[in-house]
């Protein structure tokens, strides 16, 4: 075995403590976790792959331990749940000095404590050339009530948390070959999951369908549409925007509609329920209205509709645009 | 999205059905998953990745994806669980033919129907060059009754099942250019997770310590040694050695004791308690004793001990001795 696989399982299993949740954690050939009583499991897998979703001259390690977890917890978020534990697969090359394995770690662990998430197992492997990291979050929600992305019906309005693009014009301005930093843009470097919104949601029952925002809106809602068998119409104006840079600037329309990795909740409710405006400190913003049929419209200033196609996420790998 | 993750996606989309403990399967943000009443969740994470786990040119794409859920069923095996789900995160070179990946799930997927697990999902993604999978299972065991590493005693017995050494044997043959065929070495190309023995000594409450012989067995029971701080003490006669090729022949002891890759169950149990000969129709063999101290010995014909130092298990990348 070698030694950056030898350091990362010792580290590994020094972080993991007791935890009333889990009674066996790294050292047998499973975890074992208690799901709280009255409680449905919640499970989701996401690929960290190097130059598909993050790219070691651009991220520091521990920017790519951090966004790497986002991307399970935002899951656990959009189902209204709450995580209960993590687990990570990583091969990493022979060549990859250790330290970068330490600093990917410390991002990780600094992001799973900030939410008390336990790392309670995982996998590591020696790979050929590339840093491969699987991670898997488990978490619980009470039994029947997490919020699908099927729930959506004609008629429930349309909201999304925070703003949207930031991610897009990183990677826009990374492609460019100019300056893109964690003070000027944060989400970008250091995305927050959604969790305390999704289970204030839950909670109050306020949303009948939700995903989480790492495809880029066309997408996502593409999504709600299809697995709720309606269609929407989005109001341009209404669009939060994510304000980046230096000066700082609203990001283009485009970046706000179709750009992924936002790690922001979309979510449908009922009209006549009421969604504050703020939820755990975060502006949560009404775009639109979920309709019949399959169409989703884009409603521009002065009325002008137009289909709002899925345009997909571009990965680090290369520019599609 | 490249054609052969879609058509991942949507073969992974189209087995999953309705099925008591997965309210939400694939298409969510999320799987939503019922663990049984008064059950503890098991869970394990194992990659299997090309040139370390498997060779292309050695291994059909049916035989990879037999194979890698067998890792993880093996590992629910060894703490006397029963599988609930696994999840299926596969990595693709975008050069990698349709076929190459349809064979690799009807084979990943016949192991599932054989131990009714559905796959209930995972994640795609394009790689480099390399196949990469990471196999997620989820099982469960009843509170508190996991079979673990560290409950050896000073005393107990130790036993395993099946044979052991067929997998060392059919890697130093492929490694020589030799003809290895499933008809002549069936463990090494579908070994069988033992579910079944592992739910046995559960439900007799016969074991005291257990693990699955993935990495050989002076590893893994240098493992239960670790955990339990207790030492033992081998028979060299009593290994069941695998026969294996045409004509059958015993392997050689080394291979038995050191080679990884076969999947049976190693396990202790007080010498109070009757283990029968065979359970779930597999041979279980008496193969030595649990003593006070650290030392694991190999004792030979006519009393001559010594050290059974773990050899560790060699990867398919290189032979290294």
């Amino acid at each position: 075995m070698p030694l950056a696989e030898k350091a990362l399982i010792a580290r590994i299993r020094a972080q993991t403590r007791r935890h009333p949740a889990i009674p066996v954690g790294i050292g047998d050939d499973c975890a074992v976790l208690r799901i709280p009583s009255g409680h449905e499991a919640l499970l989701t897998t996401d690929f960290s792959l190097e130059d598909v979703h993050f790219r070691r001259n651009w991220h520091p390690p521990e920017v790519v331990g951090h966004r790497c977890l986002t991307r399970g917890l935002s899951d656990i978020a959009a189902m209204g749940g709450e995580p209960l534990a993590a687990f990570l697969s990583l091969a990493v090359p022979a060549q990859l000095p250790q330290t970068w394995v330490d600093r990917f770690l410390d991002g990780f662990l600094a992001l799973a404590e900030q939410f008390r998430v336990p790392l309670a197992g995982g996998d590591t492997a020696q790979s050929p050339t590339e840093i491969l990291a699987d991670v898997v979050v488990l978490g619980s929600v009470p039994r029947g009530r997490a919020i699908l992305r099927s729930g959506a019906r004609p008629g429930d309005l349309i909201y999304v948390t925070g703003e949207l693009g930031g991610g897009a014009d990183a990677l826009h301005r990374l492609f460019a070959g100019k300056r893109v930093t964690p003070e000027n843009y944060p989400r970008h470097f250091h995305p927050i999951p959604r969790i305390a919104i999704g289970c204030f949601l839950r909670e109050h029952r306020l949303a009948t369908a939700m995903i989480d925002l790492s495809d880029g809106l066309s997408t996502d809602l593409g999504h709600i549409c299809d697995e709720s068998r309606v269609g929407a119409e989005v109001l341009a104006d209404s669009i939060p925007r994510a304000r980046v840079g230096r000066p700082v600037e609203a990001v283009d329309l485009k970046d706000a509609l179709h750009g992924g990795d936002d790690y922001e909740l979309l979510f449908t409710a009922s009209s006549r329920k009421h969604v504050p405006p703020r939820i755990a400190g975060v502006p949560v913003r009404l775009i639109g209205r979920i309709s019949r049929g399959k169409k989703i419209l884009l409603v521009e200033e002065g009325g002008k509709c137009s289909p709002l196609r899925p345009e997909g996420w571009e990965h680090f790998r290369g520019r599609s645009r």
